[in-house]
């Protein structure tokens, strides 16, 4: 059983909870039962641990195990996962053009997955997708999809779907878009919105009709979104 | 200006932290101007404080509002409001039977308030509304939307709209329900869904229909409802 944090599988573990780290490893942590065994059915666990003496897990004291942890509550089981990336695209996809809080991400993962959209393509700007935050909100969801990193504009002009912003400034009402069968869609940032760059690609955009002039939360519009044109 | 926290203005406002002294008085708090200035339109405003000399405000020093704010970010403008409660009905309502984080009772607020549903129905076990999370994340939702507050078995009983549930278990797919004029929506919690008083008064369910055996922010699939049912 592993009780000291000297030892070096530790230090690395506490190494990528830092997120230069984990893009350098390309390694990132799960904490859970649940998470530990989606990662290890999506064949991306390199390494599991325990705070109980178990088969094919590596037991560390209770005291490492909370140090590992980024949640007030009692973890018993820990994976260090492997990033996998595939350059092969869904015929739906979703753009992320710097959404930024970790639940928003998550949320929006459980959603895309949920609706057929494979493909997520996390813009510059974005938060890092291996946050513990996103990963505990994507409930499993980010081992059941296929990321891409980049400048979303570079990105929008490679494709050959039918590219749709979400600037309400004339967008078409979602219930009167065509659906198309290879679509992609880009939400933006929760305070500015689609960045100016990606807004001066002319896209046609998509709104959500409302009553009032509120706006929704960006997971909530998106996944609203995601779902007319999901499955 | 007030720059002592033993000043008694302050020690009230001190106090509304704390969920069961908002009940007792009836009172909560809002930061930030975008608040303060939606709590006037609403006309629950009691009494607006600042940093700032300012007509109609009651002034600070900067230690006294960062004690009383609960963001790390600096506020400038604090609100104090009353709790309003209206006993009429709208047409479309929301009933939360139990939803727990702070960021989905926001969200699902604003989604509420674009899609019409003008009633809330807060069901025992849900996480207090006044709570400074959930005004933050209602982005001023919370404003326009009119609480009750109760057991959800005995509210729906009262009601003659068409209330349908959440459970997943023989649901109707969420694009086949009838629109009816006057419509009740369950939602449960994150964790467990909707209790098993509620389950057990054998209303008509709404799913919606998911590849995978994925599930959905409730948050999320509160909002697709609502937006199906909407405006």
């Amino acid at each position: 059983m592993i009780s000291s944090m000297d030892n070096s599988k530790i230090k690395t573990l506490l190494k990528l909870k830092q997120s230069k780290y984990r893009k350098q490893e390309q390694e990132f942590i799960v904490e859970g039962t649940h998470l530990v065994s989606e990662a290890r059915l999506a064949n991306v666990l390199i390494e599991a641990y325990s705070i109980e003496e178990k088969d094919e897990y590596i037991q560390v004291s209770e005291a490492v195990m909370k140090k590992l942890c980024n949640t007030d509550t009692v973890v018993k089981e820990l994976g260090l996962c492997r990033m996998l990336s595939k350059s092969n695209l869904s015929d739906k996809i979703l753009i992320l053009d710097g959404v930024q809080d970790p639940g928003n991400m998550g949320s929006l993962m459980r959603s895309a997955c949920a609706f057929g959209f494979d493909t997520i393509f996390i813009g510059t700007g974005s938060v890092d997708i291996y946050n513990d935050k996103v990963i505990r909100s994507s409930q499993g969801a980010i081992f059941k999809l296929n990321f891409l990193f980049g400048n979303v504009c570079d990105f929008v002009k490679t494709l050959n779907h039918k590219v749709y912003g979400t600037n309400v400034v004339n967008g078409i009402p979602l219930k009167e878009v065509r659906k198309e069968e290879k679509i992609a869609i880009i939400l933006g940032n929760e305070g500015n919105g689609i960045s100016k760059e990606v807004n001066a690609l002319g896209l046609d955009n998509i709104f959500i009709p409302m009553r009032n002039t509120e706006s929704l939360n960006v997971a909530v519009a998106g996944s609203i979104i995601l779902y007319e044109f999901g499955i």
